[in-house]
């Protein structure tokens, strides 16, 4: 499984370059000054050079949820008890949660996967793929032990393949697990090289005493499991989570197909940056729906080189800031098919300089 | 005239604390941390006290686009001719705008207004209210006479009412007019007392050069027409424009009719920040839908105590960043009222501290 999986990954290319310079050209003629769309134009060029289109459409959205628990939330660093990541994968099947209401807005379908949730979970719209009872408590031991790490990650690849037969256009990343900030600090801090206490924030919502003592666990965590930041599956496998590898295994499937990816805030961002780290060029397929109050989610976007399209001091997960956004990639791919040429139009262009 | 302007202006009243309440009451209750939907929460909230209601709706969107002409171009301040304006009114009219693109995908009604094009215009969409050809050249004499301006304002008053008869919930401000950042920028630099070349960029892009003759031309205006910072419809009057005038009409009459005004870019932030002057309860029923590359556009809105809801580094006009952003006031409210509550959904609250 593990050769299959790095296949994938290799298998992501290049964007097509010279569907982004016909892309570039047109929006130079649309009845505008040249640039003024801004990020617009960007988003539309880059969508071109994804999807091999000059026009490129988005009919079919999906968020993708990976749900799964920490063995950590034992060392106390939520606010919230690990009873609630089941009882939010119900409310996310039910239609209660911030990401229904958001995906019934944009017109987007919402997938829940188990991929590792500590209860025995039952519905019939839940995508159930668990691989554990939720990860180890990486305080003590290794989070997950290797096979669980790829199994979780093709979790991730054939709920996106699944997707993928019945059409999409462009797929969200979504996670609940309640912990899973913690596990995401981890992997921020190993990667980016960066101390711990730089990388780690509220998650939910705890007190200076309990961010304290989370950021002590975290550094005992790496302490312990002495993750190589030069692997980044070992770095996942030992301090990161099941959810995480899911997202990850998403991620890695839509680049190869060339499908563009909105990641969430901090624990999508945690995937994204161990999938960039597995193959650079899977950045380009892949969209920073905003930026989270989480303060290692920027460092992280950063050494991506993505920019977040949205800055609205969420916090939430589930994919609800991803899902925002893309109302902004559609917005942008609207303007660049619909919107008339200088010519088209009998527009002037600009007085001779 | 001038009274009755002014009667409207004085009766926006305080948002609806109690309303507020409620929401801010409502938001604690729904199946997520406290705080976690960040801006979301606060738009729900400001929304509840702009319309009294404690589940506001989004039906009816619509923006309205005043277009005007600058005398003060014969200066040679702009990238474009003059003669865009006229075109690009009837891009707007045949659908092949960037607007146009952006309203339809939001589903928001596109109004546009001629309030002062420098050539005639006739087309059945049109809302035909022209006051004058342009604006006189503000670098030789005031751009408007008062009763000029006074009708100008009343032209945004009346075009805002027929809407509000025809059932509108949120209202969005654009703009089109060759030289228009000039003006803005004069606006700016008076009202804000700044330099005047802190508040001026390039427009629709004029090279270093072209910048520095636009900003002396700017400082030669406010030098001969002596506008009084003390007096915002003084300054409206003798470094503004007949679309400026326009759009302060449309802020004036929504907020005095408790409907919540999206501001677009430089333009609209001018138009707002003399509404402000003139009563600073109008601010409470603005939103910034976007923070514009005209650099200043930020100041404004510092000034205005508006937070932006996008940075997308547009500089286009139109109504296209406010249009945008109606997306999100939309998302925020769908969230609002459509996310299950704690109880409803059987999720636990936080634990115990």
């Amino acid at each position: 499984m593990r050769q299959q999986i790095l296949d994938r990954v290799s298998s992501v290319t290049h964007l097509d370059t010279v569907a982004m310079e016909q892309a570039r050209s047109r929006q130079q003629q649309l009845t505008k000054p040249a640039g003024s769309l801004g990020r617009l134009e960007d988003i539309a060029i880059q969508m071109a050079g994804i999807t091999r289109q000059l026009l490129p459409n988005v009919k079919q959205k999906t968020v993708v949820i990976m749900a799964g628990d920490h063995g950590v939330t034992r060392e106390g660093v939520s606010a919230y008890p690990s009873a609630v990541t089941a009882q939010m994968v119900y409310n996310f099947l039910q239609g209660g949660a911030a990401i229904n209401a958001l995906a019934h807005y944009i017109g987007a379908k919402v997938i829940v996967v188990d991929v590792g949730v500590a209860v025995d979970l039952s519905h019939p719209d839940l995508l159930s793929r668990k691989v554990a009872f939720g990860t180890a408590n990486m305080a003590l031991e290794p989070a997950m032990t290797q096979t669980q790490m790829l199994e979780a990650i093709q979790v991730g690849i054939d709920a996106f393949d699944a997707q993928l037969d019945r059409g999409i256009d462009l797929v969200a990343t979504g996670d609940m697990g309640i912990g899973n900030t913690t596990a995401s600090s981890a992997i921020a801090a190993v990667l980016l090289q960066k101390p711990v206490a730089l990388v780690t924030g509220r998650g939910t919502g705890i007190d200076d005493e309990q961010l304290a003592h989370k950021i002590q666990v975290i550094e005992r965590a790496i302490e312990r499991n002495v993750p190589n930041s030069q692997d980044p599956l070992d770095v996942l496998m030992k301090v990161g989570g099941l959810e995480i590898a899911g997202l990850l295994g998403v991620i890695v499937a839509a680049a190869s197909r060339r499908i563009p990816v909105v990641i969430d805030g901090f624990i999508s961002g945690a995937a994204a940056l161990i999938a960039v780290e597995l193959n650079p060029l899977i950045s380009q397929y892949v969209f920073a729906g905003h930026v989270s109050v989480e303060q290692g989610h920027r460092l992280i976007l950063e050494r991506l080189g993505l920019s977040p399209l949205l800055d609205l001091q969420l916090r939430l997960g589930e994919g609800t800031g991803a899902v925002l956004a893309m109302s902004i990639i559609e917005a942008a791919l609207r303007t660049h098919s619909e919107m008339a040429t200088f010519a088209e139009a009998g527009v002037s262009t600009r007085e001779r300089q």
